[in-house]
Order: C-alpha cells, then sequence, then structure tokens
C-alpha cells in the first residue's frame, strides 16, 4: 500500500520549517539557509549538483533515501515559488530549473487554476484548486504502488498532518534558533495523539527523528 | 559571576512546556507529565522523594545537578499554583507541600501584590509585582556568589529569553507530539541571535540540548 512521507524536513530548534521574509531572494526565509547545511554537507547532495566530495554517515543515509520509492510529490504553492495571490505574468517555472530534481509528477497546491507545466527529465508540475484530500488522491494515482512525498512547505505538512493523512515523517531537528519564521507544528491536536516517535537518532549536526501514524487502520482514506 | 539558568526543563517536540488546560487537577495540563518522564526514571529523582531505585547515566547526571551552585529561583505565578487573577482566600502554599525542594528564597512572579510566604527547609515565597528586571535583580541579590535558576514555566522563561536575559540553558527534548499546550520557544527575535547551541547529547529517552548566550558583555545588565 502506496504511503504518504515526509522525509528530510528541517526545522530549528524553535520549530520554524523556514526563516521569516521568504521572497525571491531569499526563499527559505532570513536565515533558514542554516536548515540545510546538514544536507549541503553530504555526499549525496554533491552528487546530485554534480560536484565531488561531501561526507558519508547518518546524515548522508538519510539525504540518500529522499527519493527511494517515491513515484509523486505534493508541495505548496509557497514552495514552488515566491509569487503570492494570483499567477502573475512572469511566468515562474520554479526554483530548481529546466530539469528539476523530482523527474515524476509534482502536485502544486493553490487556490489559484494554472496549466500544468511541462519540465525537462519527467518532471511535470500540476496546480491543485481543489484541496488537499483531491491533490492527494491524484499524487496517489500518479505514484501507483510507489509512495508520495509531501516535499513542504510548513504550512502543507501541517495541513497533512492535521488531517492525520501523513504516514510516516522523517525530520530534522537543528541547534539554532532562528527567532521566527514559518512554524511546523501547531495546533495538531487531537491528530497529535496518532503519532508516536519510532526513531530518534543524532549526527554530529542534528537530531534525526521520525514519526509515524500509529492507528492507520482507525484512519479511513 | 553569577549566572541566570534553566536546567532540565522539558519540551515536547512540537514545542510545548506543558500541556492545554493546566489546573489543580492536571498541573502540567493534559499529557504534560509525559514531559517529565526522564526525569521520574532517574535515581536522583528517587532520592529526591526518599525513594529507591531509578537509574544512573545521561539523564540522571543532568537532573542530579539541578540545585548545583544555585542560591535563589524565580517561577511564574502559574508554575507557583492554579490560581488564575486575584490571590483568592485559599491559602495556596504551592504545589510542594511544607518543605518545598528548593531551600532558598524563590521569586514569584505576579501581577498581584502578596505577603512573602516562610515555608519549612529554608524555603520562602516572595511575590514580585515590579516585573521581571526587579524579580532578577531580588534573585542575584538572594543568591549572592551563586546563580540563579528560571524554573518555569514557559512564558517566564520566554519572557526572561526575549530580554536576552538567560545565560544558559538546558532544555530535554521529549519525542512526544502534544498537540496543544504552553509553547516554550515563540517569537524571540531579535534575541536568538544571541544564543549558540554549545552542547546537543541524546539519552534513550530524550535529547538534551544546552544553548548559551555568545555575546554576553554586548547585554547591559
Amino acid at each position: 500500500m502506496s504511503r504518504l512521507l515526509v522525509r528530510n524536513y528541517s526545522i530549528s530548534l524553535d520549530g520554524y520549517g523556514a526563516g521569516p521574509h521568504q521572497d525571491v531572494d531569499n526563499p527559505l526565509g532570513i536565515g533558514g539557509m542554516q536548515l540545510h547545511q546538514w544536507i549541503f554537507a553530504t555526499r549525496s547532495f554533491s552528487q546530485m549538483i554534480g560536484a565531488e566530495g561531501g561526507s558519508e554517515g547518518l546524515d548522508d543515509d538519510f539525504f540518500s533515501e529522499r527519493e527511494s520509492g517515491v513515484g509523486a510529490t505534493i508541495m505548496g504553492r509557497n514552495m514552488f515559488g515566491p509569487i503570492r495571490g494570483p499567477w502573475d505574468r512572469s511566468e515562474w517555472r520554479g526554483w530548481w530549473g529546466e530539469d528539476p530534481p523530482f523527474h515524476h509528477e509534482v502536485f502544486v497546491l493553490t487556490h489559484h487554476p494554472h496549466p500544468p507545466i511541462e519540465m525537462e527529465g519527467g518532471t511535470t508540475f500540476y496546480f491543485m484548486d481543489g484541496g488537499i484530500e483531491a491533490a492527494l488522491s491524484a499524487a496517489f494515482e500518479a505514484a501507483g504502488d510507489r509512495d508520495v512525498l509531501v516535499g513542504g512547505g510548513a504550512a502543507t505538512i501541517r495541513q497533512y498532518l492535521r488531517a492525520s493523512l501523513i504516514d510516516e515523517m522523517h525530520l530534522a531537528i537543528v541547534p539554532v534558533l532562528l527567532g521566527s519564521g514559518e512554524r511546523l507544528f501547531d495546533d495538531l491536536s487531537p491528530s497529535a495523539n496518532k503519532y508516536r516517535c519510532i526513531e530518534r537518532v543524532c549526527s554530529p549536526a542534528v537530531t534525526h527523528i521520525r514519526i509515524a501514524r500509529a492507528l492507520r487502520d482507525d484512519i479511513p482514506r
């Protein structure tokens, strides 16, 4: 059975998945880049961008598994780009260049309809204005027997968590304080009771946590 | 030079230092007791309550140091008791019985004046209605050359953090989701920039984090 997963999502010690004031110059918000240094230092990241070097170990183990068994991705509209409100004429095609690192169908949650954008390398962005459950159905259909990843941002993950729709989530807690920004965990109850920590390991850089939905049979899909 | 410290303060994975609906029956809020299981399991805790057993190791190392070098404690009024608003006639004397585990002067932040309460074993509760800095001055004076501990709760620690008055803070991140409750870290900027993580170690139960103010000379006291 296909699962809905979150992988390698970094939060600060004070719970933020991105810094404040996200815009085209600061896609991760002020200070948000610090949250991803543990990824940038891995060998898998170097390989992804066609560079040499990078370290092996626990962080690399997690990051190298990012796409394993994944057949589709869901993301929020604010992760797709810096444009807020109705789409403008800038023909924004995502942060990732002409060959984005997804290589499968990507479902972007938005309140504003937009035609699909077909990129190189097998990535197509579909814009879903029918709510999180409709986007999830489309993503599961696209993924076939593979899993679906929620890429982010914080608000999108939170919506799926509140609906108890995420099966398993891997977080990296980064020991920095951002002070403000996009909070991941907020007002989850009662879905908080449905999740249990199934793994917690410290690398030299971060604390990796995996949580999983405990009673998946209780929850209709 | 005396320091202002936080020790053994537990927060959930979603950032709460206590669960929701704190009252006389649930002093730590619904689900909040889970945050302190790592303490209850230690040998030091058993010794504190006059019991046998309990485990040694990292958690015990931290908890056994709770009062080391401490000469005074500050706490919020909501940590002292369940009464909100003006004091009533119940003659509440704290959660801790006639011989509280402080054995020194305790300064309780409140907006409502109250005469001091002298307990057994050297603990006296003083009620401070002049703001956090006045309470801090009184506590430093009482502590002499020893340190001052901020006991909690979340709102009190947050006020001192926002004012960059805390020198060092030890947190235990407990891998549970409470869903809602009393959030510790919220809107800290710009004081967030003044703190650095100086230690992070995982016990089997929790992740211990110590943060310290990086530029104490910049901050007038």
